[in-house]
């Protein structure tokens, strides 16, 4: 039954990409119909209801993600692991609290450096993290997360994305570091407008 | 049934706003430990449930809502729904389509002016929109929101929101237009550190 619903989110994802995705460049590929800025909500679900498979036993407490388009994922993977999602934000409200955990993370797309941060109320020594984010690239966000766990002295469970752009070699670098990455699609290659899918 | 899921999502919230809420201000209550910093996703759910029992029968097609606190809530109605969500982007990305819809959004709290936006490809005349959103005080986001379904040519079923000030007074200068507001939980005012709940 695991094996079947592996197969079945894998493959949804991919007709998705394939129907609705836009190949911008060589680098870009625009899934804003229904991942991160249109979004499917029924497809989240399967999405939270897989990570929470494959991250099944790693009594995890806490799921991280980064605003905006980390949210909806990693609610529904918080949803389905019943603990609550904390999603880092990309300026500190006036309304913070004092203890702050923060890292840094530069946005190819948007050619800027952002200050992500945590209020040090919501992740702590006690927690085991899940970090969950929509795109896995260049691993600028996980490594800004990861920063945050860090602060808080929590442990890190791994990492899960829905997509990995295995061509820009964020997600191997994590592996090399001992995390464990878990994307549900890998994306080879994104060259003369098609999408080379790796799994 | 439905009286007592009313009553339930109700006290659940006024239950987290005594327990884990905190007044900042006369004008700011501070619930970032479960709604909009840190979520509680079963909370957020019970929360769409009561959205999609409230509008009932009214052939939503769209949720609408701002990033990035209104996505867990927006999405979870969305969910319940069965229609896809769609959030308003507070900067435009360079891989965003030729034509847009846009409206601007003053933040009180942040004392600034922000441009929203969305993708002309994901709102049209065909659709009947649910906007979706935390909190409800000077009605500014829900003004932008309403400026975009203006101008995608959609129509607009009403608002939907966690968290009314109603000393703020922006739900009732949008239910004098005419647009139908439903507030799950309305605030009569912050004084003294003190929550009035209204309902």
């Amino acid at each position: 039954m695991e094996g079947e619903s592996i197969v079945q989110v894998k493959d949804l994802l991919k007709e998705k990409i394939r129907q609705e995705g836009r190949v911008v460049s060589d680098d870009v590929l625009k899934v804003d119909a229904f991942l991160n800025h249109q979004i499917d909500p029924i497809l989240m679900l399967k999405i939270g209801e897989e990570f929470t498979s494959r991250f099944s036993g790693c009594e995890i407490t806490k799921v991280l993600t980064v605003e905006a388009s980390g949210i909806a994922v990693a609610l529904m993977t918080g949803l389905c692991l019943k603990v609550p999602v904390v999603f880092a934000k990309k300026k500190q409200p006036s309304t913070m609290g004092e203890e702050i955990y923060c890292g840094k993370v530069r946005s190819f797309t948007r050619e800027e450096v952002v200050q992500i941060v945590v209020d040090g109320n919501y992740l702590g020594p006690d927690d085991k993290v899940l970090i969950i984010d929509d795109f896995l690239a260049s691993g600028e966000a996980a490594k800004g997360l990861l920063k945050i766990v860090e602060q808080a002295g929590a442990s890190l469970v791994g990492i899960g994305t829905v997509i990995e752009k295995v061509f820009q070699s964020g997600g191997n670098s994590l592996r090399k570091q001992g995390i464990r990455v878990e994307s549900l699609i890998k994306i080879g290659s994104l060259a003369n407008g098609e999408v080379e899918f790796l799994n």
